[in-house]
């Protein structure tokens, strides 16, 4: 201890900003998670006048709901505070509203962006089921490998999840394609959605087969994530054109070909699995009926069923005649999941509704709340053990 | 282009924070690259009566010396906005105060914790050699696979950069263990170190051979990064305790037996490097003593070599009758690279009167500046091209 303290002090005192490597030591602990899954957060500013959180807050099942919006308290010291009631366990965002002006909590190094917002964030209880945290199991692997599109002129980056054991096993695993949604990238699934923890956690309980899984990059003009590309640490952009016009449907099979030839898969359709969140659920439903012999399990999470707007029809015209085909020999599970606040709840019923007509079975979730990670992190928890079974 | 602008603004007018997924559209630009490498950084609060940026700014060669601190200056418009002169090539750090708060730029969303403090970060033409770009050559894979340590009681998580071509070449690879500084973990060199980049940049160049590149977590009390481990999202700790005690040195032959049971390697001293930067310069100082059979090009970037400290001499008693076995068949390359400023300066000096003492040879690179990353990413970049020749 003494001899790290030593450094530790060095470097502090030596420490102009970046020219010496940084400790700060933070005057606060802020979010402090409690006891009771309460949390306080503490925001050091004495100039201020007003200081607010603001977060995704979900009560306990029968508690009272919590605001979203909680202003914090100033303190003789300049320290401002403030507490929620006890959360239910979940993954949390919040940022802090200073003057009115959006500011990150500076005392919590925990931050993720979703689209072009940075958001701290805090996890209670291990999150949903318990099954966010990073518990004492054994841990797959994540990896980052480049391939090739010929379709797309480029080399693209993919997020890949093999399970606990793969290296050595010797053994060939099914796949599941996980997709995200607009404005998302091939981070987006392991990092907000917790799908590296979820899947950690659920294989070692037995409840989930070993598989991998498979979490590309859906947008056609971005070869890998914001500031994982060729352009840089440039501005992202949530209007990325070209994703929902059929190129990317068209390029999918490239991706299956470089995962059959660079790891040990089934390449079966009954071991092949798609789903996607949003647009990542519009993609999943075109991929999996333009290649109806491609996979036998198909999760749409809040998907964007926009064959049924009028902008889409010249695209997709054929969606009928396709869906037609791949419900011959019908997938073993066709997952339809959305919250009943969601913005896209009308037209999953509309695309229901032509389902029902055509008598194509399908399974139906429904769940409270909108457009939001925690619905679909409690999607991928339920539509993972129904997968090749 | 019209599809995605129906679904972006149908997600903006539904977006309640967090209840569905957030756009936000930033009302400025910052940071902004501007032609001649100058940086123009705004920032909206037309409440504040100060804001300044901090940051590690670098003039190019020739150029006068430019400020860590520039004052921002207020719009009509309650915008803040200064403009830096034209940068050197580089990496670059900074945040901003307001009213003397620290807070990072809510516009930009590349943001990069180095031990407890988060900054946000931008690069200017590809840094340093161009080499910190992400430029169109073929890409290795980053990996995070767990192994176990019997000694340490625990899975930990490694960080491995396996070059481009490797899934699929059946060629066996020299490898490199790359080793962070006190408050780091596996993720700083692929982070803030560039590393990723400069290795598929220098690989494709021919300057580096292609070499397999593993960046375990060097704190025996941490085993994954903050965020990563079963410690979840608290608060990291800047003081790790046991981590410079000997017992890390103990645990690196797990690492090794590990990457060479796991990866197509090359087993012999010739085909194995070790390096790190500060406490990791400490601990290849050790291990390539401990183990004088194991490698045969080593690198001491800024290393902490305590052993001349008091407080250490107990621990590290036997350091010079190691130094003498390893120096009877020496190393390959023995590097040694430092800056004039840094605090470690006198203890490198004291370090390498002995090493000329013994006459043991090595190699003796001295840079402006002090205890910082630039200078880690350049000595990278120089010791690279060294190995395995």
């Amino acid at each position: 201890m003494k001899l790290q303290l030593t450094i530790a002090l060095a470097l502090c005192s030596a420490a102009a900003f970046a020219q010496q490597a940084l400790y700060n030591f933070n005057a606060v602990t802020s979010p402090q998670l409690n006891a009771d899954a309460s949390v306080t957060f503490r925001y050091v500013n004495p100039a201020a006048d007003s200081v607010k959180v603001i977060g995704d807050f979900t009560a306990p099942e029968g508690a009272e709901a919590i605001p979203s919006v909680l202003s914090m308290t100033r303190g003789s010291d300049g320290v401002w505070e403030t507490t929620t009631p006890p959360l239910a366990p979940e993954l949390y965002s919040y940022r802090l509203e200073v003057d009115g002006v959006a500011t990150n909590d500076p005392s919590n190094v925990y931050i993720a962006r979703d689209v072009t917002t940075l958001s701290n964030i805090f996890l209670i209880d291990g999150g949903y089921r318990g099954l966010y945290g990073i518990n004492d199991v054994p841990h797959g692997t994540v990896s980052h490998p480049w391939y090739h599109s010929d379709l797309l002129g480029t080399d693209r980056r993919l997020t890949v999840y093999t399970p606990a054991g793969y290296e050595t096993s010797g053994r060939n695993y099914p796949v599941l394609y996980l997709l995200h949604g607009m404005g998302g990238d091939e981070n987006a699934w392991s990092e907000l959605g917790r799908a590296t923890q979820i899947l950690d956690n659920m294989i070692a309980s037995g409840e989930v087969r070993p598989m991998i899984v498979v979490m590309p990059n859906g947008n056609v003009d971005m070869p890998a994530a914001p500031g994982e590309s060729h352009l840089g640490l440039t501005v992202p952009t949530p209007q990325l054109p070209h994703s929902m016009e059929g190129t990317y449907e068209k390029s999918f099979p490239e991706i299956v070909s470089f995962i059959d030839a660079n790891y040990r898969t089934r390449r079966d359709k009954a071991s092949r699995a798609i789903a996607g969140l949003s647009m990542g659920g519009f993609h999943s439903l075109h991929i999996s009926k333009d290649y109806p012999d491609m996979m036998d399990y198909v999760g749409l999470f809040s998907a964007a069923v926009w064959p049924f707007m009028e902008e889409a029809k010249a695209t997709y015209a054929d969606t009928e005649a396709k869906l037609e085909k791949q419900f011959a020999d019908a997938p073993r599970l066709y997952y339809i999941a959305i919250g009943s606040d969601d913005f896209l709840y009308d037209t999953n019923k509309q695309y229901r509704a032509l389902l029902d007509s055509k008598d194509y079975p399908y399974t139906y979730i429904e769940t409270p709340g909108g457009h939001m990670w925690k619905n679909w992190r409690h999607y991928l928890v339920d539509f993972l053990p129904r997968l090749f079974k």
